[in-house]
């Protein structure tokens, strides 16, 4: 039981992700992960994305079953709501980065979880994306995150939870510090 | 029919977003908006986000059906496959807002459009998500795109419709020029 409950706290398998620490500080390149998606435009504001297979641990992974996602408008932006706008999706990657990395990252240090919601709330100037104005940012001006955390910790040891989940998370850091984009015409 | 063709191009309504522009033109607050999402964790590194109202044009829309999204990682990277991870919901994310911002640029521009292909890879080294590495972005450290347009237009005008995309998308600004993302311990 006792060893049980040291390889695997919160779901989180410890001792898969200490045997993986050490395999990266062997073999750095373990750790150079590709991920992927495609996209296709249906019609107006509704297009549709899938998400198959990716490179990681020295392989392509291509043994997962695409997902495919509907992106669309609300009529108020010329949409039908056939799908979750692409902003909304943002939020939604945000939301699963900081989730993962807090558990994650709580999970090495021995803490015990017994839940964790979040929220999110982000400001849009449509001016930008309009084109009617280069004061306002076209991307999010401001992202807003509340996290409840149900563990048997302060709160001072919950502040350290959220900003271990801030200092790792991938989607955070691209958000924050901006990442690199370059756009190609495929002929 | 000549009327109709001008109204609605490529599933946009021509209309209605030169109105819209006309509006906020006038009234610039109605181009504010705040989007959102909850996030409850599941169990390890598998989490579900929800997608409903938002705030825009001076009001409250909670008219739109809740949506789920599952996140989840593959078994290499700790988890078991019950979703999309955030990393590539964060493409799935930039994917829509680039092809939105094309096409409805592009439509505004009087454009026909027969079709819209793209496809996103990004490169992420985990020694900066399980702190092996200072120097190592923990986000993304670049993405790549690259476009297919089916349209009668030059290559030239393609290029153009591509960097229209990217002037305009606020997925691909928010990555590119970095967002400020302040997350707190909701008692």
């Amino acid at each position: 039981m006792e060893a049980a409950k040291k390889k695997v706290l919160n779901g989180v398998n410890i001792e898969q992700l200490f045997s993986t620490i050490d395999l990266i500080k062997e073999k750095p390149d373990v750790a150079k992960f590709k991920f992927r998606a495609t996209n296709k435009w249906v019609n107006g504001t509704h297009c549709r994305a899938t998400v198959k297979g990716f490179y990681g641990a020295l392989k392509e992974d291509d043994s997962r079953e695409p997902r495919v996602f509907d992106m669309d408008e609300p009529p108020v932006l010329l949409g039908n709501n056939q799908g979750t706008n692409p902003v909304e999706y943002l939020l939604v990657a945000l939301s699963g980065c900081l989730t993962t990395s807090l558990v994650a990252h709580s999970s090495a240090k021995g803490i015990e979880i017994k839940g964790v919601q979040s929220r999110y709330e982000g400001d849009i100037d449509l001016r930008g994306f309009l084109g009617l104005s280069e004061e306002v940012p076209v991307g999010y001006k401001e992202i807003r995150v509340y996290f409840k955390i149900d563990a048997d910790v302060s709160d001072e040891q919950k502040k350290e939870m959220i900003r271990m989940a801030q200092k790792y998370s991938p989607v955070f850091n691209t958000i924050t510090k901006s990442a690199p984009v370059s756009v190609h015409l495929d002929k």
